[in-house]
């Protein structure tokens, strides 16, 4: 392992009182997570969920901005008082909040001049300088201000915008995982995959998911590794003490 | 409004790996949140969610047990080398990470002498004078070490637990809440709202959520309140706007 791997990580910002009351379920996180893993080669490491207020955006995008090669923020750029992720992510890089040329005129033409009153311009009111992420469902852009990229957050909007963020990103060493389901518990394996992880310490990352299914309770051991050979090295192993402590495996 | 509201702030801290790659989609967020708004008149005011690493677990933990009353962690209090919650908040607070009595004396009558092997005893170490959430699906506690309340990952066994975190904690005013579903478009009630939003500032605070239902899109407005009769009072407001716009109202 002499090449040199190239870590990404990014994190993720939730702008929504929705999701902190939980009046509603996020579906944003895994789906962003997800896609950053497998097309990108990029990890989320951090994931903040945070009020509509201004004050607490500004804080989170320079801590995060700073922490991390890309931020990814969901919501509050739609066209009410409580869509304010633009003008504070304007405030946080000390930037203008003004009118974007280009999405003003995407949103004019799409709403048509007699239709497209203030609440609507307003969603072309960007952090100067931005660039944009072209929206094929419902117009409104998301907006890329310095390492900060900004999406809707409605779950079936951001999930058709999500491609238009790829040629902005440098991308990471592909991440590989297997799943293994085993029907055991967690206790009769945790001495081995301690020994396991150590060893394999630098290279691969084993995690213990105990679950329930068809009311049988088993445990899915996940590894993720950017080199396939330790991977495979890995699931070797682990397959030597499935055989060994005469586990069944579940197939799926 | 002479009587003095007590807001009772919390965080939620989810550690795991799984959330973070988009392995596994988070369901706790919203559970514990609705819960505490409900059941405890207490609001969610961060989420976090990070990885199973022993530092970036003690900087969280210190950093919102500071700022709220309350902190909820879920994740990381199983018995494998990935589950590093206890031991991570015990050097948080500097306090000893070790068997607690009731919790050992539990899990061997759970399991039996026999069948108490490593892996499970690990389960009843925790920081020294932790308090414990008894847990009646698996047995194995999950405990409080001063504002920390720490809770399994498995969903099905945090529900089954979250109860008995109840007498622990100090409550707020119930927060009351109500929905609107309008079958119009953000920006066409964007000013009024705002507008609404203004008056009520300091006592009803207004959100405005775009959804797609049976193919038709619309607008879910939430006001949420801990005053009952300022509630009212926008709603009122808000239904002879919606009287005005003529506007139709979903009901469900």
């Amino acid at each position: 392992m002499k090449k040199k791997i190239k870590k990404i990580k990014a994190s993720i910002l939730i702008i929504g009182n929705e999701i902190l009351s939980g009046r509603t379920q996020d579906k944003n996180i895994s789906f962003i997570s997800n896609w950053l893993n497998l097309s990108c080669g990029i990890t989320v490491n951090e994931v903040r969920i945070i009020p509509d207020v201004e004050k607490i955006i500004i804080q989170n995008i320079l801590t995060l901005s700073k922490k991390y090669n890309y931020v990814f923020t969901t919501g509050g750029i739609g066209p009410t008082h409580d869509d304010i992720t633009a003008q504070s992510i304007s405030k946080a890089f000390k930037v203008k909040y003004e009118y974007h040329k280009e999405a003003y005129s995407i949103l004019e033409k799409y709403y048509g001049k007699k239709k497209f009153n203030d609440g609507r311009k307003k969603m072309a009111k960007m952090p100067s300088g931005a660039k944009l992420i072209y929206n094929p469902s419902s117009a409104a852009p998301g907006f890329i201000t310095k390492n900060v990229f900004s999406l809707p957050g409605v779950p079936s909007i951001l999930n058709s915008m999500i491609e238009n963020c790829k040629r902005y990103l440098t991308k990471g060493l592909k991440i590989h995982s297997k799943t293994l389901n085993l029907y055991t518990v967690e206790s009769n394996i945790s001495k081995n995959l301690g020994k396991l992880q150590k060893k394999y310490k630098k290279f691969v990352d084993i995690g213990s998911y105990p679950f329930f299914r068809l009311g049988k309770i088993g445990v899915a051991i996940v590894t993720r590794s950017t080199s396939l050979i330790k991977l495979r090295q890995v699931n070797k192993e682990l397959l030597s003490l499935v055989k060994l402590k005469q586990i069944k495996v579940l197939k799926l």
